[in-house]
């Protein structure tokens, strides 16, 4: 199943994504947050579906989808999390995850402008890919972990390297700002995808290959990031993990290369759609 | 005014507390979270509560409180924002504020049990003054940072220093276990606080003073902080932002001490209260 929420910011309604189209299921009377997921909303979802599908009217063509999901308790990410980035960028390959948070106020819609912050110099991108927890995990071993994944979805880390790395302290700084965590367009669930550990992901800016990996240059794979992370707090239903980035960010680049206005930026993986983004300025 | 929420967890309601005690606001219909801040809930409720406070019946004895606020979209902290305690943990004054985030998902009331955390030897204790926004801020000018508090509540900034200073990588590890945050007793709001960049703040052990400061010894005060973050990211209402612990935490002493099974922690924040937790160990 493909979850998707759509309409104008703060008044998004859910819909499922079908070979036919996106559907309305506001008539499921549900948004797909916290008490969805830990309720076994997305089981419940497809037996209501299967009933009521054919009565759900489209989404009209050109609607603005906003984030799959509602705004969670957490995004957590994961750093360095794929060995090449960990060397575009000088750093040692962590031998435990580096784990940080995002702001949940920076989170939007898959194809939403990115505002480059007011006094930035330095904007990045970060194609990701982001596990959706669907029950709350606690101290779970690596052998059950996945049945605490709801599902997945495509993530763009924008991150402000000046703020993240010079400005004192921890990277949060540079990873919060309002718009810097476009995900989407869909949910994908679990079943819908063969190996999460084998999936590609590519990023463009102007129509150029910046990004170009696969997720089975890990470092930490999704059954390990969270069992290891539910060793440090109580991951809830509805929350997000954005398990790094693969080589080919502009912090890596010799000169570097940091977003301007009006640049498009587009990205993807196989199996969880594509998304895209122009940089505008800050006003 | 003074808010609190009580009863089992998950199932808080709010209160308010006056000198002639604690009294169930139930009946105004709302629980302190981001609609109630961000709709202007505080002169609501103060009008409410003009006309229907004589009918509001007193809180049990005994009851237990939760956080005084509904779970925040961000706990925002701010490391080493006093001198002696930068010094004690052999740190760098800080140029600029040092930010990082807590998980919401450590939030309990301020009398609950801490757990130590499994597998942790390094518990550590921080009174901190924690901020509660009022509106959201975005770009907030130092001179107007103030408009935007809605008051202050008293927080144990919980730590535990062996994963957030030994397992690698950003502190946001050794912070966001279960019971880590507990918050209240209540939160006040900024008309009832004199000058909250001169308030004395303290925390013992087992009945021995450990930290004993004052909010006169922050290196960023109140507004600068309020400021500060506002550059990086938009607070919204409800939002929390932990200021920082003064010296004489367990990882600055010499030996280094930490909390064991059967610890009791008290702590109080002049005008904001006081709060009691007693270490448990994991099951």
């Amino acid at each position: 199943m493909k979850l998707i929420r759509f309409g104008l910011p703060g008044e998004e309604k859910p819909g499922v994504v079908t070979a036919a189209g996106m559907f309305d299921v506001s008539a499921f009377g549900e948004d797909f947050g916290e008490r969805f997921f830990e309720t076994n909303g997305l089981d419940r979802l497809a037996q209501w579906w299967a009933v009521n599908g054919k009565d759900c009217a489209p989404v009209p063509e050109g609607t603005r989808l906003g984030s799959p999901i509602q705004r969670p308790s957490k995004i957590i990410c994961i750093g360095l999390n794929y060995a090449d980035h960990a060397r575009e960028t000088n750093a040692q390959i962590p031998q435990e995850p580096i784990v940080f948070f995002k702001s949940t106020s920076s989170l939007v819609g898959p194809n939403d402008n990115l505002v480059i912050p007011k006094n930035s110099q330095k904007t990045d991108w970060e194609v990701e890919l982001v596990v959706v927890i669907g029950k709350k995990a606690s101290h779970v071993e690596e052998k059950d972990a996945m049945d605490y994944v709801a599902g997945y979805c495509l993530h763009n880390d924008y991150s402000e390297r000046a703020f993240q790395l010079e400005r004192g302290g921890q990277w949060v700084k540079g990873k919060s700002c309002d718009t810097f965590a476009p995900l989407g367009p869909w949910l994908v669930t679990k079943d819908e995808i063969g190996d999460i550990n084998n999936v590609r992901l590519w990023l463009t800016v102007n129509g150029k290959m910046m990004q170009n990996g696969s997720t089975s240059d890990f470092i930490f794979n999704v059954p390990y990031v969270v069992s290891y992370l539910s060793q440090f707090m109580s991951l809830l239903p509805g929350d997000v993990i954005s398990t790094g980035t693969p080589a080919g960010v502009g912090l890596g680049m010799n000169p570097q290369v940091f977003i301007k206005e009006g640049d498009v930026i587009e990205l993807g993986i196989d199996g969880l759609g594509t998304s895209r983004q122009v940089a505008v300025a800050y006003k």
